[in-house]
């Protein structure tokens, strides 16, 4: 392995100074093709620099659904020609994830949980840089539970922490645990409550977001199949979460902070709450206030990008 | 919490006398509506009996086309009466899950890894139980990498193991570690190995089965966005996952495993091979074999199912 890429796993900051560096895998630049299975695109067999070579924001969430109306909503606010309702899904060959393209926004599901994002995450990461891409940002504008918050708030992310209260992921490789660092960029976290600041309807903080590996009983519910704990003891977990700066829960942060770090990749998470966890466990909102809700991320980030692009001051 | 419960948590074969229990949360008998939110389905707003009272089979896989597919293939195996085409999803109100109900059978989508798969489980044990159904069979049928065995070959799991090789699931609760048994079904897992045998074109083993968090350095693969080990580093670990029995690679089944056996639910994993990892990482089978492969669990437990439906014998 190069000497260079050795010093640069540990030491983000080295690849900072290249922007167009993004993977890690010295292995890569010895392979004649590199399948990205669970898109359904390739180097051989699509041309990714000009499919994908003007990108410069990423916006990647849970529902296949949901980013592509958002997709269909940056459309609309880039004020992009076209019918909005016609964006296609470029992975459209597969069902394990979805994409679209608008502009210089790329839109892509990623499934619940740690593993379902960090598959999608290995793989985008290498689509960039195979496609040249340089300077983009990548934000995560999903749902979670809140955590002594109204339902509705946005949750920028400060630190992305696991079910410990650690500011840390952990990832097994070949039967050994590597720790690595969830720091997100406080630049881009600063500028989206700046964003959040100039908008209507869209109340945003910023706090630590906890992830888990289970929806149920890693988040302290007491309404799944197994649950061997008492209302008190959820309660108690849930007041030192919130004790220790954490104001939202859901299931893939930490490893999408610790990867865009590790490959020195400019990122955000930005997630709405649907509930408050001090208030209950189930989703019983009105869908129609469900869906007002997650729209709230995809405003703060479209204000964000459009700012970006100087298409508002 | 009842002490009944309590003595059942770590012992299910005292929940195997009583086929009916499958929950193990003492708290839902207290709830007055229970919305399985990602089913898009509920207590108040479902009759859950109705709609699920006679389910003897539930298969679960990844993708929502496959679990499509096999929902189809299903109705024309029992020669049901209507059109194959016309299967509905049950789901359709989400796309988190696919959900499928062809006579006795149940079929649903999981998406990729341990947590979106627990998600799926907390709320489809949930579903039985309203249901109150009885005796019933769950088979994960999915897709993995093999462990020195040749493309195409179902393994049917006799252990699930984590990235350590240890036939368990760290699962943890309010920031504590749980470690539950991954034992399936041995009556089930033989049972399967003999229908193979009856069936042409489904060469099929019993071997264990490695459930990992993630696609590429958790697996060993050389060609994710990341990688810090060599060609070397990675045969050496699939060469001590084979040599404790390993056959196979997945992202799912240790708590797949591991929350059957906690509600004390007859389960087994079955998944075909989609390339030898000691052969290479990138899948890059054509389409049309690799779409053969995907269907040899589905036709292996189709068979199961009709013999134990005495269709054949």
């Amino acid at each position: 392995m190069c000497s260079l890429l050795c010093q640069c796993f540990y030491r983000p900051e080295v690849l900072f100074k290249n922007p167009q560096i993004h993977v890690k895998n010295p292995h890569l630049d010895t392979m004649e093709e590199d399948i990205l299975y669970h898109f359904n695109l390739g180097t051989k067999t699509h041309n990714l620099p000009e499919m994908f070579g003007d990108v410069k924001f990423v916006c990647v969430g849970g529902s296949a659904n949901r980013m592509k109306s958002f997709a269909q909503f940056i459309h609309q606010e880039l004020a992009l020609p076209g019918n909005m309702d016609n964006v296609t899904d470029i992975c459209e060959g597969t069902d394990r994830y979805s994409m679209y393209k608008v502009g210089p926004v790329l839109s892509i599901s990623h499934g619940m949980g740690v593993p379902s994002i960090s598959i999608m995450l290995h793989e985008l990461i290498k689509l960039l840089h195979h496609a040249r891409c340089i300077d983009f940002i990548l934000f995560r504008i999903g749902t979670s539970g809140g955590v002594g918050l109204e339902a509705g708030t946005v949750v920028v992310t400060d630190k992305a922490v696991d079910c410990f209260f650690r500011a840390q992921f952990e990832q097994v490789v070949l039967g050994k645990v590597v720790t690595r660092s969830t720091e997100l960029d406080v630049g881009v976290s600063k500028e989206l409550l700046q964003c959040s600041s100039e908008l209507d309807d869209v109340p945003t903080v910023i706090g630590n977001t906890m992830c888990t590996s289970d929806f149920y009983e890693g988040q302290g519910r007491l309404d799944g199949a197994l649950c061997s704990f008492s209302t008190e003891d959820k309660r108690e977990y849930l007041r030192k979460a919130y004790n220790t700066g954490v104001r939202n829960i859901e299931m893939e942060s930490t490893v999408f902070a610790a990867m865009c770090r590790a490959c020195a990749i400019k990122a955000a998470v930005v997630c709405v709450t649907l509930l408050n966890r001090f208030d209950g466990d189930q989703i019983s909102t009105p869908h129609d206030v469900l869906v007002e809700y997650q729209q709230r991320p995809q405003v703060l980030v479209a204000h964000f990008i459009k700012k970006r692009l100087g298409l508002v001051v």
